[in-house]
């Protein structure tokens, strides 16, 4: 049976999983949900998903949801190429980034990524700062590390990379957003600002199939 | 070279690690730092971990923090029991439960454990409310699950029980507290309430060693 994804267009959870998928070489039959339809609170998906939320994965009569679970599973039962690394150290530190994107960044994402494309909690001019100054220290960050390798962790494309990767183009399209203007985000040009990760993002854009998994309503 | 365990005392991130160890039957140099000191804050800590957190592990030369990547290092690296399940699905299900305990008990905890630890914010009644109703559904539905099985994943003992053990106990000892009782938090006594979690507390509360890993100023 097929592998069946379940997903969003924008949804960089998703867009994790849909790399993943696309690294790996794998067939998969993609099921878009459309946000704005409520696909995703219909009793049918809640049966998949709880939650509500994209992705889930189904593998035949398995069913996964939560987007870095997807990822180790596929990893785990499709080996090949190795996404959470050849040693003890290597998982370690993958694991360590995406636990940072976790706590860090995509929190302070949300605290941008509302008030910027639906105009919600825009008066909450505080916050958001406080957003704009931790995603400013993150993006510093990886790009501190992305000046002494071309990847996040060891000498190959992992799951560090695919995880953090969409988070870091959903806060782009937000800075360049006008609606952004005001709080003065300084991220782009990213060339300018972070020129380790433009490189790093050129490198991903690179990857095979990688256009397959680009938001569709991004065009 | 001895493994060595930066931790602090009521830390459910770093009680995480500990229990893992013990699960392992690992020898480690317990280094407790005192938050109060500021053993967190110190030039020579920051070294070992530039995010001013518990835990960090030293294993040799090797250094990492973020205690779910600790818990997948020591499991690579030291793979009896194994923690992170026995085939691919036990795998993606033990990491859901762990990024579903991350993305929301811990975001909900939070707005309830600082109010009433050291009663700040106290006066953010909705919010905290909102957190209070957050961590009842997800008691909810591990108590469901512990309802089924012993564990929350297979058979046996998994990453997923020992890295969500340590959040439902924070939870429930601010429960406990008196600045607590306006709140009516409904969590106690847990044997009423949630009776499938208080038993899975007693079969953690079982395993060998439990009682070097209990947080010394709890007692």
């Amino acid at each position: 049976m097929a592998i069946e994804l379940y997903w969003g267009s924008g949804s960089p959870f998703a867009w994790r999983v849909m790399l993943t998928l696309e690294v790996k070489g794998l067939e998969y039959e993609s099921k878009l949900l459309e946000f704005s339809k409520g696909d995703h609170k219909t009793a049918a998906y809640l049966k998949l998903n709880p939650r509500g939320k994209v992705p889930s994965l189904k593998d035949g009569d398995f069913v996964l949801y939560e987007s870095l679970a997807i990822m180790s599973y596929i990893d785990r039962k499709y080996p090949d190429p190795p996404l959470f690394g050849k040693t003890p150290a290597e998982t370690g530190l993958i694991w360590r980034w995406l636990a940072e994107c976790e706590s860090y960044v995509v929190s302070a994402g949300d605290k941008l990524v509302r008030p910027i494309f639906f105009g919600q909690g825009l008066e909450r001019v505080e916050e958001i700062q406080q957003g704009v100054q931790t995603l400013r220290d993150e993006f510093k960050r990886l790009d501190e590390r992305l000046a002494r390798s071309q990847w996040l962790v060891g000498d190959k494309l992992s799951a560090a990379d695919i995880g953090i990767f969409p988070i870091t183009q959903l806060v782009l399209r937000a800075a360049s957003k006008e609606a952004a203007q005001p709080f003065n985000l300084g991220f782009l040009p990213l060339e300018q600002r972070f020129p380790n990760i433009a490189r790093w993002v050129q490198r991903i854009e690179a990857l095979p199939n990688y256009q397959r998994t680009y938001p569709p309503h991004w065009r």
